[in-house]
């Protein structure tokens, strides 16, 4: 049997891991006024695993003979828990989905290959089947990128990489890593610090995503700031194809053309099979701090951050939520927690002698990284921005506080749902001066969706990943919902992707586009620019074998 | 007639402005030196323009008269001027043809649209008439992008973006600005300074060069430490095609699946035409200083340079020439140069005195830029390091000089090739590791290719444009030529480009593929690669009418 973990088949994370609310005691009350949910009420977990009506899987003997030829038997998984586990990422699509038992199309069979030669002959052998081929990470996507369609009737193989975790060698003197794309966040960092080295790429599905997850989905971490989202952290990788391997070397920068690196960075499957990468790594830096600050608005709050962009700073994380999103932060915390000195009486007596409206308050964070000099020098060029927008410095503890508690809010999805509440989260990227418009028509447009459902929703919005131009907002949004929560959430979805598209960002920064976000990407990136990928995808897999109809529908023969 | 300035027909620059060496006392004598040649001996200038032997045009009076109705007649050229001066770029190999009248193909007319629906048009007219276009910007490419394959059987057409040439907009929030293609390096910084900002991308050939090329050729300026390559200042794009325009809208990272706006970047053509890009601009800094640093030996400036990537300094330029071309920089100085105090005889003394051999002694320039006192901090940063290193601060005056000749060198290829002295250029990018190992082995298959021809050849070689993992190594070769100076060429150029690939850099760091680097594609991005690129540019152009040739060889109908 195949030794490698995955999440729980109904929801986030390691099976005994649940989010925890009773040392939170504002949680419930914040719950109860922003979505009329009572936590208290007894929970309705997912049905058991037994009751599910899996679909039987359709792998035939030749194909079984030789997949088992390649990766061994005891590598080779047709049993439905497995199958079940690679049918869906974890979005809220696929929590509803999958604990309520509709499972229309599952794959097949489900192989773990142990290195690349058994990639590409595993590749080959799909291509000459005819079978789908759907490589599979830490299944944590929530675009829809991992799901096979419905319809299909050919046999669909799920490649998982697990096996293929290794770290390879560290060039030291250049900075860069060769991994193997199997391997998850947690496993590559310690590997990598076992060295001296970080990778630096933390997205908040950090503790169960891959490394050739995040490439082929274009992701980006919450330091991104200072270690480039995965498209620059990624050198040299290597693609799986039928007749053999994509081979990009670790340059540091190349002029050779349209840049292959950057059609394998976000191809979703639909190129082949990521099976490693070279990636920048970087000595882990004697110093590396995340500050609280608050400010008294949010315009206040992205005026800064904005500054801070163009400033000579470059801090390492730049964060700033809306009211709301502060609100829910301050909701979450333990009596123990670095938070609560924003609770003292001092604290409010000062702000409101200041001028603030507490109801408007924004919680920021603000990372630096290096020589203890050097963030010295750093956060002293920050505190004169932050002090100009009217911002206060408010410790070190809401920043370890939110270090520590990063990977954990996907946790809380789970809870709800437990509860009959949909929460899940869209996020764009756009032009410094689009960011307050967009924001605003995003957060309109979402309660025109929540009245037209008529419940009680609710949005909230941080700001991170700043760039020279511009930066990300990621919008969290949650409902009690009905008996269609998947028509009630693609109605609340559909509102704010439209949204982000009409106000000038994009369909998303770092989620992919998968099957939940192509509608909308002839509007982002124009018909003739989906035109020139679908050139690309049709021309590299001429019947549709790989990750069939992720991004744009596939032409088949 | 079209008012869009050309270089000279025969060389670079402007007419009336050639390098001039009788204020530079060392350089007759290094010259003599380092390839023999007399440079007090008459020139022999290229011959007359009438004396060239310019191929008809083979323009057909359907496709002048649809052309003539989309752009003017006053803006359509058969001219063989006009015609000559879009045949080539300024490669060694373009003005020894030209020089020569070796002019097999001409473009058959050169019109000059005024805006993007004239491109649009001429788009679509290239295409229904089954004729070549080929956009030219300012013709300063020097690896074969420009040229038409001498073997074109239909009609070409070089479509010349010089009257495309405006800053279209700011925003200033965003440090964002819409510039079309056609604009020069200086108009646009001047159009920009006017209004505060600053692109920050200056190639060897900014003087001529325009916004298009940059991106259409992936180029990268002498400060991309700071401001990146063209590829990350660009964030949108328009493209104009057959059916319609690719837009990019200016986002500031997106994960919309294989990165349409990396294939435009690139592309040398073979998509279609680019119109305009939105590119991050910035404040003009209030410091801006390139100081001049000495280094004891090649090892301890390459050493510097890795050190610096890695360390908190963020400088805009970092530059090191090997002993060679710190040597060639000492000759060409004029006795009231900034240089000159290295000539000092209580500076030689002083290296003397720490053990220094002069003859390896190398140049090394470095850049800051921010606020003063973001400026005296990176300083002292870089300082530290360079001294660890051995190194030593020997002024302003280096720094502005070089930032003053930066544009200069070019021209001093005409003044070779006046007597009888090929020069040119060849540059990649590979990891740090891989740096000292790649320039032994170039300079060693450089010295063998001047021995297989029996010329006595020089090389020099500077690092610049530094990235984490890596940087770029520039080499300047040159040597008497004979009789068959392009076959001579061809020997060395190959020698060096295949020792390239050979220890692990790239075909090039920023001057593009064309058809002079095509023929390593293959062994740098793999043929898998290569199959992927092919996909794309096929089903972009199926019946070869853009550019053709260029980068891969165009398939055709």
């Amino acid at each position: 049997m195949t030794h490698v973990k995955h999440m729980k088949w109904w929801g986030w994370g390691d099976d005994g891991v649940s989010f925890e609310h009773h040392n939170k005691p504002e949680f419930a009350p914040f719950v109860q006024a922003a979505i009329g949910l009572d936590v208290s009420a007894p929970p309705a977990p997912p049905q058991s695993f037994e009751s599910l009506d899996v679909p039987p899987s359709r792998l035939h003997d030749s194909l079984r003979e030789q997949l088992t030829d390649i990766v061994g038997a005891e590598h080779v998984h047709v049993d439905d828990m497995r199958r079940v586990v690679h049918t869906y990422g974890k979005s809220i699509r696929d929590l509803l989905r999958v604990r309520s038992g509709a499972i229309e199309r599952c794959p097949d069979v489900v192989v773990y290959p142990a290195d690349e030669a058994q990639v590409r002959a595993l590749v080959r052998a799909a291509v000459d089947a005819d079978a789908v081929l759907i490589p599979f990470g830490g299944g944590t996507n929530i675009s829809g990128s991992l799901e096979p369609a419905t319809d299909e009737q050919r046999v669909v193989i799920s490649l998982d990489l697990g096996r293929l975790d290794q770290l390879l060698d560290v060039d030291d003197a250049s900075g860069l890593a060769r991994i193997q794309a199997g391997a998850q966040g947690p496993d590559l960092e310690r590997a990598l610090a076992a060295r001296g080295w970080t990778l630096g790429h933390f997205p908040d599905s950090f503790a169960h995503s891959t490394l050739g997850g995040w490439i082929a989905t274009r992701s980006s971490g919450m330091q991104s700031d200072k270690y480039g989202d995965i498209a620059d952290i990624v050198r040299g990788v290597r693609l799986a194809r039928p007749d053999g391997v994509v081979n990009i070397r670790a340059i540091p920068s190349a002029s050779t053309g349209p840049s292959v690196r950057e059609m394998i960075v976000g191809s979703e499957g639909r190129l082949g099979v990521i099976t490693e990468a070279t990636v920048q790594v970087h000595r882990i830096p004697p110093v590396r701090q995340i500050l609280g600050y608050l400010f008294p608005s949010w315009d206040a709050g992205l005026a800064a951050m904005r500054d801070i962009a163009a400033s000579d700073a470059s801090p390492s994380v730049t964060r700033v939520s809306d009211a709301p999103e502060s609100a829910f932060s301050f909701a979450t915390r333990t009596p123990s927690s670095g938070l609560k000195s924003l609770g003292t009486k001092a604290l409010t007596t000062f702000l409101r002698k200041r001028g603030w409206d507490l109801s408007q308050m924004c919680l920021s964070f603000i990372g630096y990284e290096g020589s203890a000099a050097h963030v010295r020098y750093e956060k002293r060029l920050v505190r004169r921005i932050v002090r100009r927008h009217g911002g206060v410095y408010v410790g070190e503890g809401p920043g370890a506080l939110y270090d520590q508690k990063k990977f954990d809010t996907p946790y809380i999805r789970d809870f709800l749902l437990d509860r009959g509440a949909a929460a899940d989260v869209s996020e764009t990227a756009a032009p410094w001066s689009a960011l307050r418009p967009l924001y605003d028509t995003t957060m309109a447009a979402a309660r025109r969706a929540y009245d037209d459902l008529g419940v009680q929703g609710w949005i909230m919005c941080h700001l991170s990943h700043s760039y020279h131009s511009g930066a990300c907002l990621y919008f969290t949004f949650a409902f009690v919902h009905g008996d269609e929560p998947i028509k009630q959430y693609d109605h609340v979805k559909s509102a704010i992707q439209q949204s982000f598209i009409d106000a000038g960002g994009t369909l998303s920064h770092h989620h992919a586009v998968g099957v939940e976000h192509a509608p909308w990407l002839a509007q982002d990136i124009s018909p003739e620019g989906v035109a020139l990928m679908r050139g690309l995808l049709d021309s590299a897999d001429p019947n549709g074998n790989f990750n069939p109809d992720k991004i744009i529908p596939t032409a088949g023969p």
